[in-house]
């Protein structure tokens, strides 16, 4: 070696992939993070964790007990210490086929179903799958900024379709079929929808498969949220219209289970015609032991935040709340940024409020959508409250002193 | 819709990334699963597994039971329920970068360690990191085919240099040197080898530390079979040479632990000197709780099981062992072709002998070696010893009736 010690070597390695660093970019998860850097740690008051949707530190959206004990169980069992098989378990792809067909007019099979590392690993394998050199495919806009990373990461062209805030955030229709051309090869919907928390219509979702349809091009349906809805519309999964057009949908025990750390998520063929090529632990226990009793107080609970969240922004002269929340964690709303006096955009608001009021939200640019706020309200009501008193304050304290806020 | 019912639709995708499809051609997973259905079902006799190296199923390798209770304990605390930080949880960051420090001549940090989902998952981020336009890096060939899938889905360029069987499998380094351009960026390394079951001194580490540091190029040293060893050579982790040049080294808890369905691994920045950027449940109990008596009685049972292997094998004459497995779960031996009648090659050789004898062994050619097989001793040893039987009556079997026999 010619240069032990103190010589000075070229190292030929640079920086990381260029493709990958702007993957992370497009992240929700890297913006909030950074908004927690912003908080005073000195500050008293317990932080608003506004900004990711979570809500399982919170006593009162607790996992429900039999599904812990059944982990506990299979990790003492000694049974599941093995490699399981690619697509995971046979027993627990089995499980999530059963459950998922009690909502469907069909039944799916242990084949349609693959096992993912939560919801974010089934994106990406999606996102991988369809990366043909030329296809391009269809993402709403305010939409889950890890479909575009991994896109761009596998080099599969991405174009936003809108979702319609004064039609209940439904998919632009007319938008999608001007969008779509002949390399076009799906569209991915999240419903109930992160972020807007709207909930799509029987009607809706008709219309969707059926401009698939029409496209030729299949359906990505997020239904990581499946279930959670609160308002007066049901949870219709998309694979009841996998007859018109192929659907594959995407979800895992995340959100309606309240355990996103234990990362499970699953890719399921809701194609009953057998259009899309057929792909082939705890998991049986933990959906069949929960009960529903556990779905249901967790829905009220939901419900009640959704209402205290909604009500109090209602109240803010400088938000517009376009739609109430009626399902998912979330709401979108508008700033009204020429009300504020020294407020450059969403992402200028979020870090001040961070700063000042110890309350974090996802600022909408991290969704494609400038000056637009997405908040959460899967978090324990009294803090919820408490966050949402802060976040006026903030806004009345930032106002352009020429105002009248009387009524605000 | 113009053709709802029964017309014909012209859906836009077709097959899926043919580069996926290419990456997915390059797994062992793949290639021993085909082998298994060629299995007789029928069969009475116990299936003898020695095409991949998962001893966990065997009550001789059965996991710790402080690592199973841990798992338990965390599941039902109601404290692991949420989404973890990207980098994985601080305390378990924490745990890894104590345990590796143990073996290290300076400090680990919480912020050199990046948790991941098993191994695989670890060579799939350094893979992806590593992926700038026209980069380069060197792979060992025999190797572990997951890093040729996910440096050819990443578009990272791989470059193949030998281990030698005759210097006990150790790195070429000769090779290494003139493989090497001003466009490598890693050579990555396996210690304790899979598939080769060799183990490398001080002193081959020392140089191979040296050629990367003369190269300007950093070592990825994969180390999932660290402390696995039961030959004469002490197991010595590469991030010892960190100061010659960084280590980025990959490892996880499925082989030594023997729990590989529990899928964590990890990613350590092993580089004293900072040259690389620093990157910022139950682990800590299962790290701090698992007594070292569990991983001595792990591999006293792999010594004897590998010697069984060893002796076995060494007595047929159609195979060739170069060297004696001295770590990881794996023995490399070379197939004499021209021995057999009516088989073509290893492939060929590992279908029939997993459908005539229901024994599944890794053909050489899913390592990029023809005509070479890898064997796993990682079985219960009976079985083992079973096994090796009925690949002895295969091989005398189907020698070419010409040959005299007698002292085989």
């Amino acid at each position: 070696m010619e240069d032990n010690g103190g010589g000075e070597v070229a190292w030929r390695f640079g920086a990381a992939n260029p493709s990958l660093e702007a993957a992370s970019a497009l992240s929700i998860r890297a913006l909030v993070h950074r908004l927690y850097g912003c908080v005073d740690r000195n500050d008293p008051r317990p932080l608003a964790p506004l900004g990711h949707g979570d809500p399982s530190p919170f006593a009162c959206f607790r996992a429900a007990a039999a599904a812990e004990e059944a982990v506990a169980a299979a990790a003492t069992s000694g049974k599941y210490n093995s490699y399981p098989t690619a697509a995971g378990l046979t027993e627990a792809c089995s499980a999530v086929a059963a459950y998922l067909s009690r909502y469907l007019p069909y039944e799916l099979s242990t084949g349609d179903i693959v096992l993912t590392a939560g919801c974010n690993h089934a994106i990406e394998i999606m996102m991988a799958v369809l990366a043909m050199p030329g296809a391009n495919v269809l993402l709403p806009r305010p939409g889950y900024p890890m479909y575009e990373a991994r896109a761009a990461l596998g080099g599969l062209e991405f174009r936003h379709y809108n979702l319609l805030p004064d039609k209940g955030w439904e998919v632009d229709i007319e938008g999608v079929e001007a969008l779509a051309d002949e390399n076009t090869v799906a569209i991915v919907m999240v419903n109930p929808n992160n972020p807007c928390g709207s909930v799509y219509s029987y009607e809706h979702l008709t219309k969707i498969a059926e401009t698939a349809r029409k496209l030729g091009i299949m359906v990505i349906c997020d239904e990581i949220y499946e279930h959670c809805t609160f308002g007066s519309k049901p949870f219709v999964p998309m694979g009841v219209f996998g007859e018109i057009a192929p659907v594959v949908t995407l979800g895992g025990i995340s959100k309606r289970w309240m355990v996103p750390g234990w990362r499970l998520g699953w890719i399921a063929m809701t194609d009953p015609k057998g259009i899309l090529r057929k792909k082939k632990g705890a998991i049986p226990q933990i959906i069949a032991n929960t009960d529903d009793v556990f779905f249901t107080n967790a829905m009220n609970t939901m419900r009640e935040a959704a209402e205290i969240c909604y009500q109090r922004l209602k109240c803010m002269e400088c938000i517009t709340c376009p739609h109430k929340p009626e399902g998912s964690m979330f709401v979108m709303v508008e700033l009204d940024i020429s009300y504020f006096n020294g407020i450059d955009d969403d992402i200028d608001f979020c870090t001040k409020l961070a700063k000042e009021e110890c309350v974090v939200i996802c600022p909408g640019s991290g969704l494609g959508m400038k000056n637009w706020l997405r908040v959460t309200f899967a978090v324990d009501p009294p803090l919820l409250e408490d966050g949402m008193e802060r976040l006026k304050s903030f806004c009345l304290r930032h106002a352009k002193p020429t105002r009248n806020h009387a009524t605000s």
